[in-house]
């Protein structure tokens, strides 16, 4: 088999079609950056697929109440736990860009690791829900 | 089979020995609340392991650089991946009293919804971590 | 506590702004039904999540080359995986409206036993790739 | 340390007895290859394993009324969702062997990223299944 | 829509054919008990699938080299880190009845929560594996 | 981008300071290696995390009722079914240290692999755990 076998898995800048482009400038604008991360070259292969991810983690990561490097951090959150190597280079290179230092990481992994834990003992032990909890989940927040 | 057959799988305050009762103690302090829910009662069980666990519990939530809304936030992220109902009522109802209103919980649940599949996607497609990706996750953030 | 201290998490079709509505409508059209599941009611407490998320899930589910009912057994591939009940109980109404009588959700549910208790052992077993496998897994299919 | 030390944890055919033989000489003649992944030369370390998980595949793949290809698709749901590598390269390959081009990966993953998604959110929020949904989902098809 | 309109999505023992009967006698007769549990009246929906998922859970609990405890245990571990609450009611169930007793479970959910933990921190902080234990996980144990 | 430019995100046993070397040196007499694996210098970068991780895991680890050969394997049931790859490799090399031959490795992965099967199909069907187990699972068990 030669490699011009392969079927091309990526899509490189100077192949992509304009609707493809037009993804990749909103991603580099956005980010700040002047190359395309190997995912969006992957999700490219499908284009619809590349078009909705996309919005949806611009919408997502979008200036809001929870500022950037939390977002960021709750990324990490959700890839530690799933276990997503990709996800956790990519989030971890963002939130040191966002200041996150040695020591932050370590208040992060902290927490992400001491509920991964109760997460096990709680579903292991089948721990019934408090009733007060359930209504303390449904309550608004006092005003601030 | 008479209710006295089973054993009881929880220890509530009144029948906790001065070691369990400790513990209790500084769960009820440190939360500011006047009952133990039903996890600690069942880990109880086993008084090293809620020594343990609560230990470390308590050492992840302290005071540092990531604010308590934002660690029980955290805290959702995991469970919410991980499913954990009983985990999920309890990080919820702690979020709220700290002031998680429906718009920030939306706001949450739009980052750990998006990286969720961002996470399956990356997986599935067994997307190859960038070089510079890999750099910046290890190089030092810039000083502040 | 008064329930009326409790907030609202969903967001029925009556109290909707315009906004809502719009997708509320969209959703009922598209999936031919007249009522709203309360996934979307809670999803409706945060707009822009509600219009994400339902933009994503009508784009994956149109019309392809995989067939609806297909898609509704990819849907439940991946919540038997996760354990997400809400989504077992929708994705499975789902395919039987479709036709997937009890033999067909059996021959489904052995495929996906079967490689979950694969991809445990050969985690488990940290077995290596094979160079074929990944060689074969990024060549072209034989044209048709 | 020399090699020598190291166990062998694969069965190369030729080192293979009669009973593992047997398995792998089926595997070949099923899946159309002539030669063993390491998946199976690993399982043959435990000949029990080995027949008892082959036997599972072979009935789980075996022709009935969801497609070989789709089969190979679901086995990717699945696989993404529990981040399995081995499992993806393998499944992958496979299924590219069946016809699964970059269009068709593409709407696949789609789908299964939408689910991701979507899953995390109905567990984060704690939906409650509707009535409706769980009447549907016990309710046989309409007859074809 | 009347009662009648459902599926009976599980097969009595008095319901059942020949071939389940024979399954459902195996499974009374090898766990010593007089009732099938709803997990195989649920699978005997697929026949195929009721024979070969029985087959391997009797050969993998089979008597060994590991007790049948400690095999209960090992599915308390799994179960516990997928979350699955049928399958720990049903694990712990059968741990009870061979002699688990409070404390016991408590030394096994310390370690299942220890790990669960150490588990998303090794992935969050994504570790590379030491070289010398992975000589290590490959040496074969030193002769009793 | 110079390699002085990467923040050390392991600490050496010689770069380390008084707090970490106490733990250091704790892990090294309690699991009789002379070495600091990856997995603990990485923690080293956060102290108060490393001092409660080593301290709840020497504690789960601690001689008790379940020996330590099956700890390390029910820490491998944990870590295939999270498919964490470090943990994999930790725990197979303590195990195999502790004797675990091809054979009973064999015997633990058909039984890890049994129940991931069996948690994806009791989540798959949503079946409801029945009252009987749900009672035998809070009985205490029978004297020995």
């Amino acid at each position: 088999m030669s490699n011009a076998a392969l079927v091309s898995k990526m899509v490189a800048y100077e192949d992509a079609d304009d609707r493809v482009r037009a993804v990749y400038d909103d991603i580099m604008e956005t980010k700040g950056i002047d190359w395309i991360p190997n995912f969006w070259q992957v999700l490219a292969t499908h284009p619809p697929m590349l078009e909705d991810v996309w919005a949806s983690i611009k919408s997502a990561m979008a200036p809001g109440r929870i500022d950037p490097l939390m977002k960021e951090m709750i990324a990490l959150a959700v890839s530690a736990t799933n276990g997503c190597e990709y996800c956790l280079e990519s989030h971890t290179a963002a939130a040191r860009k966002l200041g996150m230092d040695d020591d932050l990481q370590g208040e992060l992994m902290a927490v992400i690791g001491a509920f991964n834990r109760t997460n096990a003992l709680a579903a292991g032990y089948r721990v019934p829900p408090d009733e007060k909890l359930k209504a303390a989940a449904r309550r608004a927040p006092k005003p601030a």
